[in-house]
């Protein structure tokens, strides 16, 4: 039996209610394959707000560095959004990205053949859509000095954020694509904004320079604003995208909408040693959180995600895929994936129907 | 007679094609509606490299002050995109706008209701779609000091941009972005990354006190991923979007798209006083330049824009969208709108097809 140590983040809203299912899952799924896990939960975002007066606490960080493998539901809530930013949710979670090092978010929006009919894209342009996008996460603008709200000589405030990439940053995360698009259909689609920023010349010069060390990987570069038009016009064009950390934040979200289904969608986060951090791409949903009305699927392949790349267990996320499949073939939905005239479960009742497959 | 001057800038690729055709309607209208205008030709882009070596020459910047206002077609192409930044046809309309203090940049993406098909998205969303994005232009990201790639202690290459606006942008952008919503449906959604960024902060709390001196708009606020998400799966909820410069490229670029027809689509660029400059969303597709093939509404609805708030000419300009109207009405198309059976025109013969109407 192999043994693994796994940090728990339900944080906040719709989080716990997701986790509990996708806890669930990992139980099961490791018990038939002879795996098993130490569970450790641990507060972030607005549930660390109000119990400890931060959204990150240093037990927390702690927690899932002594953790083979980092599972995050969602964090956030209006009651927590007019704090100072050093005590908001967001702010949690930046610090644990930064924490734990994990530069590469790794963002899959693939349209599941059960569920073209939910995006409100035409089935000729949805069909068949598979893109990876592979977004810094732990530099650019979201971390750039210097930054903050200051007063000019004049009096007036002036709010300035840096963006902000070394070459080696650059670098880390440009092979992190290279592989990702070599393991997938070897082509790589760089998207910056280096007609008019200079820090976008540097990430294409990079990237540009890395290509020869992958010569069997397709490499092209696009702006982001026609990015952005791409996606909505032709998304079968993209396999695998590589930006940096605010536009991958925009361009991941909008390939995620293209699918329609937000709650089917797990990500990955990895650094270059240490655990990784799995976690659906929808937020915390505090509108119907407590309600038993989410969709628990982001959250159970978000666990599928972390065996498969945590934990190099490919066979037990295997497992657990196939069964979100099988449920989906038997036309079991959640509410936000349901078509006129199918029947929509509860996040516990779909937790139980998934346990079943 | 009333008497205008009006600077024209084809600029590269299909620029002069469609400029061609563009000038030619303005002419046929002001016989029409008894204007007179003075047409001075000037140059940008990679034209004005070629022959001048920069992209904006201090001729063409002193033509366009002395004008009642300017037509642009559209700058770029390949063979200038290795030069140095200082010599691409970028820099040159980015000092355009910045000499003009063409600070509001008014991107309409409205559905044409004989090209709803063009879109990629399913009738239903987008039909009766009318979205007015009102872009920052001249501060942001864009304009931001410092910026360059540096060299650090350790000797690595390190690339920088500025995201910074000061409160006296925000207001002056705000306030066309209120006036323009109160002449619309009467609501203005304020995109930032407010969450993440201070400059956003700053934005969304100068906005948010606006809101007061209109009482009539109703002012709502979301993050640029968000606003991403929610344009691809709703666009009907917005009317009109006020952002800053870069969130402002990329969102209106798609908010373009969804129309499925950017060959259709005009824009105008303004400031406190002074020229506005005009010019269709589209580029210069180099790809097609010189084969007759581009689609010249965009432009000529540029022309319109020109004359409704460039020159307060609205029965003109009324005249023109209503040609356009008609036109498309009979079936008349270029390829990049042309349905599978519908014969397609050159360029030429669309503009003498819109002149026959
Ligand atoms: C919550 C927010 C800070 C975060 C981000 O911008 O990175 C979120 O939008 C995401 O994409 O994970
Ligand atoms: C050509 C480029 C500099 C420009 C911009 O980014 O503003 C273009 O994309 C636009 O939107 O007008």
């Amino acid at each position: 039996t192999e043994q693994f140590r796994i940090a728990l983040l339900p944080g906040d809203g719709i989080g716990p209610e997701i986790m509990a299912v996708a806890v669930a899952v990992l139980e099961q799924v490791g018990q038939l394959c002879d795996l098993k896990f130490e569970f450790r939960a641990a507060l972030i975002g607005g549930a660390a707000i109000d119990q400890t007066g931060q959204p990150l606490p240093p037990e927390t960080l702690e927690t899932c560095r002594q953790s083979d493998a980092v599972l995050l539901a969602a964090i956030g809530g209006y009651q927590w959004d007019a704090l100072p930013r050093q005590q908001r949710p967001e702010t949690g979670l930046l610090g644990l990205r930064a924490g734990l090092e994990l530069f590469a978010n790794l963002r899959p929006a693939r349209i599941l053949p059960q569920l073209v009919d939910a995006s409100s894209l035409k089935r000729e342009v949805v069909e068949g859509v598979d893109i990876m996008v592979v977004r810094e996460l732990t530099g650019g603008i979201y971390f750039g000095q210097p930054k903050g709200i200051f007063t000019t000589e004049t009096g007036q405030q002036r709010g300035v954020n840096t963006m902000a990439y070394s070459a080696d940053e650059i670098d880390r995360i440009g092979r992190v694509a290279f592989e990702t698009a070599r393991q997938r259909q070897g082509r790589l689609c760089s998207v910056d904004k280096a007609n008019v920023l200079e820090v976008s010349q540097l990430w294409r010069d990079r990237i540009t320079a890395l290509a020869s060390d992958y010569p069997d990987v397709e490499l092209s570069h696009l702006y982001v604003d026609n990015a952005a038009m791409q996606l909505l016009r032709w998304p079968k064009q993209f396999d695998t995208i590589v930006t940096g950390n605010l536009f991958g934040d925009i361009l991941s979200d909008a390939a995620a909408m293209l699918t329609g289904s937000i709650g089917m969608l797990p990500s990955a986060s990895v650094g270059a040693s240490g655990p990784g951090l799995f976690e659906p791409v929808h937020g915390s949903a505090p509108d119907i959180a407590g309600q038993d009305r989410a969709n628990p699927l982001a959250q159970v392949l978000s666990a599928a995600l972390l065996l498969r790349y945590g934990l190099q267990q490919s066979a037990a996320a295997d497992r657990i895929e196939r069964a979100v499949s099988s449920l989906l073939e038997q036309g079991y939905r959640t509410a936000d994936i349901a078509a006129a005239g199918q029947t929509a479960l509860g996040c516990r009742a779909m937790g139980e129907a998934l346990q079943q497959q």
